[in-house]
């Protein structure tokens, strides 16, 4: 099936290559156009050069376009993967520095957090000019949504545009792989559940060879973690903190949820140095990594995509990626139905006791009749409890603040994280964000 | 209509005395048998013997027994109206002076608040063995339940036991009364809606001789507040803390909602005691006059009932109380149709957004056919938020916690308190509170 699909922010290192690899890899898509759209020329360039090459090799017949304008790319669409990020992780990070002198330490939403309302607030508005397009120029396009926030952005936007075709994607729940593999079991044959909010999913239901697994992991944890410890990483998947999660709530945390990259949760492992370190937490180290990390993998597009005698199928060997989006376009345009797992709204209640009008993350059924979800066993109580107070709770004060334009429902946001003690504490750290020159149109927002 | 009432924890002051008076200024109940119940001897010989003249004085015949034996009061009853407060408030302050010594200041629910999780553990025993004894020996009872938690318990119990007929109330919403008469409007002229959760209630709609009254309401803040400041009490109904909190919210918090008793909520006005200067607050003030009035009323009842030269009429003047109960016995009983704000279950939505299994305090429509909810136009989504931090996210936790009896469980509602800054804190109040003497039966529930 040719279908037209549109890449917003076609450059972003960490999904473009992904996104161009799979698209090459699945001949159901030959013929159709893709046409890859950024701000910034040179990475765009780097993602076309790659992807024209690519598609070469592997010898499938692809209308490549590449385009600076973003309703050029979008107009006609059926698909639109928005990837883009409108502000960089320097205003992330100077973002953190003033908050850590106001005494906000790690891992309340929305502060020191990668969906910082800083960056959310910048995001939230080009999510909107996307879909503002998609309605005007291809109505029926399916928008798939990859950016962050993905809870707070899904949630906004189906609420207010209840015709649009959207679905938002994170591969966080492949972290359940990197577990089976951890514990020595093979990957492919598992199976799980993980249903929550976007970067705050559990691990309900664990099989292997259709046997339950969790006492497979709680083995592993009684005999081999302790070793596991001593070599890993800090700010592990499968460290200190993830298993001390486990062993407190009954069910393991999955992806993000418990470490930096976008969950971070679990304020208590993150309260001073020595208590962080106790947890071999580092969340700082775990940053830097992922920062300079992207920043090496940009570069290296680039000198690859510019060198003619490097073959791409090379330099990227491998097959598909484990990155669900391609997939799914798949699925919808080719009727190849598939389980997929999506952050959709909450109707039909998916995951029970989360509000119906929010964005969940759950398995759908993906075909040709479009997304459908699939009502998982939940979540326990005591997971909820959290969902409510650590996910819903602020991310609806930051909708409401960010619907509003209203500075005291900003103000009453950053009293939510678990670091506030005072509201002139608040008070003083938003002054001073809110004074960066380049966050000028944040500031004439939140009136 | 002749009915059995059964009034568990007659002895409380606070209510039984209302209860009394309702029942006998309501000639529909003539011929009932009330049956007060109480583990105090003296204190239920007050309650009888006040019952008893009143009832004679104003002509009623009501037949009337007192006794210690719980489920011989429940046996063939009608209604069972719960006021029993199953552990004293000393018990409530010896926690508090625990808790504010390992850093927890005012007004995060269940550890300076008077809904304290070492109280509501022995209330939630309580609660469901009242219910075990309906449920085996009067199925179809209606259980009123006044004592507290009354958010958490509705929510546990009828969760847990959906044949109950079950009702839990407050008399928090009478607050929009206080408020007109503050600002000079006839409280009979007044409508109102005030949806949310027990002692979380937010005026959404308020009108005078059916025009909206917020107007007026505004008026006073700009024209008269200031006045009123000078001469309120401190923690007052329409103090600075509560107008400040309509400023910020745009909807006024009605009843306990801001106030010490119930409510507490907004931590920020109480991080210190400059800030709690500053906003006019002073709970403890505000405790030390709760309980000494409730001491005081205690013996003033005792001396009356004791005093055959006293008229019951003229000690307790006046026509019925404001207290819903005994309207809601007579509608059900009697078929009396009348609007009456209850806590029951959220099924229906009766407040949008709220989960269908949590207890929500709405309008309902009472009659013979029961309690049915009343579809509210609900709360405005800032507000929501702080219901699912501050209320539900916290509640769902108690709850788990006390039904698997899981001490991890305690300790992560110990740190869902804004005051908790490490886990060590937590763990060590907790420790020195469950080592108390008395706390044994909750030592050894949560392992």
């Amino acid at each position: 099936m040719a279908v037209k699909i549109s890449v917003i922010g076609a450059g972003s290192a960490v999904f473009s290559l992904n996104i161009i690899k799979d698209i090459c890899l699945t001949p159901n898509l030959q013929d159709s156009t893709i046409s890859l759209m950024d701000i910034n020329e040179e990475r765009l360039e780097t993602a076309y050069l790659i992807c024209k090459r690519y598609a070469e090799e592997v010898g499938i017949k692809l209308n490549l376009e590449k385009t600076t304008d973003r309703r050029r790319s979008i107009a006609g669409a059926d698909f639109v993967i928005n990837t883009a990020l409108a502000a960089s992780h320097s205003r992330l990070r100077e973002g953190w520095e003033i908050a850590k002198k106001h005494g906000y330490y790690f891992g309340g939403l929305h502060i020191v957090h990668d969906e910082a309302f800083w960056i959310n607030f910048y995001q939230l508005k080009l999510m909107e000019d996307i879909v503002k397009d998609i309605l005007e120029l291809s109505p029926k396009a399916w928008l798939i949504m990859v950016a962050n926030p993905v809870q707070a952005g899904v949630t906004y936007l189906k609420r207010k545009y209840r015709d649009l075709n959207l679905v938002g994607m994170c591969h966080g729940y492949g972290g359940v792989r990197y577990l089976a593999r951890t514990i020595g079991l093979d990957p492919s044959k598992i199976s799980f559940e993980v249903p929550g909010v976007n970067h705050f999913i559990w691990l309900t239901k664990f099989y292997y060879n259709g046997e339950d697994a969790y006492p497979l992991l709680k083995k592993w944890i009684e005999e081999k973690s302790g070793e596991y410890f001593e070599k890993c990483s800090t700010s592990n998947h499968q460290g200190p903190k993830p298993v001390d999660i486990f062993k407190r709530f009954g069910v393991f945390p999955i992806g993000d949820t418990a470490t930096p990259g976008g969950g971070s949760w679990g304020y208590w492992y993150h309260t001073d140095p020595e208590v962080e370190k106790k947890w071999q937490e580092d969340p700082w180290k775990w940053f830097q990594g992922y920062f300079e990390g992207g920043l090496k993998q940009v570069e290296n597009m680039h000198r690859i995509a510019r060198d003619p005698n490097i073959k791409m199928t090379e330099a990227f060997p491998g097959q598909k990626s484990s990155e669900p989006i391609i997939p799914l376009v798949e699925s919808l345009a080719c009727d190849v139905e598939r389980v997929i797992i999506v952050n959709i709204l909450n109707e039909g209640e998916l995951v029970p006791g989360i509000p119906r009008d929010y964005a969940v993350e759950v398995p759908a059924l993906v075909s040709r009749k479009g997304v459908q979800g699939i009502r998982t066993s939940g979540l326990p109580r005591h997971i909820l409890a959290y969902v409510y107070r650590d996910r819903i709770g602020p991310v609806e004060m930051e909708l409401a603040a960010f619907e509003k334009g209203d500075r005291d429902l900003l103000l009453s946001l950053v009293m939510m994280d678990p670091f506030n003690k005072t509201e002139e504490q608040a008070r003083n750290f938003l002054e001073e964000l809110l004074n960066l020159p380049y966050h000028e149109e944040m500031r004439k927002h939140y009136r």
